[in-house]
């Protein structure tokens, strides 16, 4: 059994070379651009772990991996076109660089550039494949737009507001690890578990990232507390302070959320504790990652192969950046 | 054998309902909104036909079918958004309806659909049919990325010209015809000689829409004639009166591209009459339909099968609209 780093690592050797052809330069450079910028690569990797839960690792699922990983990019220069977002991990973004028709085309290929890598599969789970690939693309543009038509909303409920997230931001990695599930020769059964291990993982994760913004601390967060709140986002934690506030508290959230103040930050911040909106979500978070871990503890091989991917998910929400 | 109407009619009857869930409304509202603009269903028609020529119509290729269109279709919605177009077949583009972002969204997510659709097949073809759908897919994003380039410079050589109006235009056309003699069972022999068809068919198309543009009849062309003119759009008339000309004339046509006096339109077609512009692209025309009709000669089917498509050509190139 591989490490994760052994994973990445080995991901790395395959994915860290050039995916486009060299002309027309504008289109490719940028497409090749946001792929250098790094990120930890955690939805390839998920791909390989879950393929080495049953089985040797195969070819294939290098391929969906290197897919995963283009898609995931795809959606982040559209995603950062929409939010109109000037920089991703510290850099500029693809449409700030190269222009936003650019990026837009840039998106695209890089979409097309997924569905060649899932095409060189070798194996005959071609048809299998594509169908939760194109499922969870699908889902994950459903997220993006719910995602936006909340921000022209007032109140958002949390049910609702769990589907977004669910699909935005959960369901890749869910399907990361039931790909290589079924690569990896899993049963139907297996598959669902890992893919609710990953779903419920991926929730606790979101949960954490919204934790951090407002309470982490500052001088390891690397990203400026609060920025959040400042943008007026919804979060778990402030759909939960709605729901659980009094009318007066209400009112002064709702007034905060139209505010600018130079305080606003500190303002909501006391609402939440007197919300007591982080002991919350600590609770939901850790709810999440037990339901994780019993769809993990679900899955019907040795437990000992199973070490890797419970070391990823405390890694994953112990982080404190 | 099917006429090209037969085939339209059995096209819109499988394709003619919603292609997308009901909710988020407004992401699907948007996709769906522009399949209903219309248009002649070339391309998926083309693909019956293809099939067709070879052997009896195969479900898979109403898959193809409806993923060539749904394909055409969102590289309209983001061509318009990249173009700042307000209009498409006479109505409001996507964007100017539902705004950038979900425009952008809603092209997205008809891509992933288009993939559905090519995944629904039942045959062994799949990773032949992804394989030419995906260059194909990746050929038409590059085309893109020329054309928005060439608005940056004063002059486009013809052959680099040539190379984004196959890429942009031609080879979607040439795909569609070589997907449906996959489906049909051609050789590759026969699956090329369509490709080619397909190809220089689309070309002269396209010089054929670039002189309706310029010289087409007011009252039958439906559009304002001079567009191309007025928008500065590089177009095969533009870029051979630039090869032609001499220096008086070029200098005059460089500084009329960078005026927008009310005669512009009848200043530029003057100078085209002086450089005989008109019979050129007519004679450029005739070439690229007797290469298309010469490889519709060499596909190896008894001649009588090919007569729908000699007179898809004909109709598509005698159009004076």
């Amino acid at each position: 059994m591989y490490s994760f780093v052994d994973l990445s690592l080995k991901f790395e050797e395959h994915f860290n070379k050039r995916q486009f052809p060299e002309t027309p330069e504008n289109l490719y450079d940028a497409a090749q651009y946001i792929l250098q910028l790094g990120g930890k690569r955690v939805r390839p990797v998920a791909v390989l772990m879950a393929n080495e839960l049953f089985s040797d690792l195969h070819q294939d699922a290098f391929h969906i991996a290197s897919a995963i990983e283009l898609f995931h990019n795809f959606s982040l220069i559209h995603d950062d076109i929409m939010d109109k977002a000037p920089l991703r991990r510290g850099m500029g973004t693809v449409h700030s660089k190269y222009g936003e028709s650019t990026a837009l085309l840039a998106g695209d290929v890089m979409l097309v550039v997924a569905y060649e890598h899932i095409n060189k599969m070798s194996s005959d789970k071609l048809h299998e494949v594509m169908s939760l690939f194109n499922k969870t693309a699908k889902e994950v543009c459903e997220g993006q737009q719910m995602d936006m038509d909340f921000e022209q909303k007032e109140n958002v409920a949390f049910d609702v507001y769990l589907q977004m997230i669910t699909l935005k931001t959960s369901v890749l990695l869910a399907a990361s690890l039931q790909l290589g599930a079924i690569v990896g020769g899993a049963g139907i059964g297996n598959q669902e578990h890992l893919y609710e291990f990953g779903k419920n993982l991926g929730i606790a994760f979101q949960i954490q990232d919204d934790y951090l913004d407002a309470f982490g601390d500052p001088k390891k967060f690397g990203k400026q507390v609060g920025g959040d709140i400042i943008a007026n986002k919804k979060t778990f934690l402030l759909i939960h302070a709605m729901d659980v506030a009094n009318d007066a508290q209400k009112n002064e959230l709702q007034a905060l959320l139209k505010d600018n103040s130079p305080d606003k930050v500190q303002k909501v911040l006391e609402l939440f504790s007197d919300c007591k909106v982080a002991d919350w979500a600590n609770e939901l978070k850790e709810q999440y990652f037990k339901k994780a871990m019993a769809s993990l503890e679900a899955i019907n091989v040795l437990s000992n192969r199973k070490s890797e991917l419970e070391k990823l998910a405390r890694f994953l929400l112990d982080r404190e950046s």
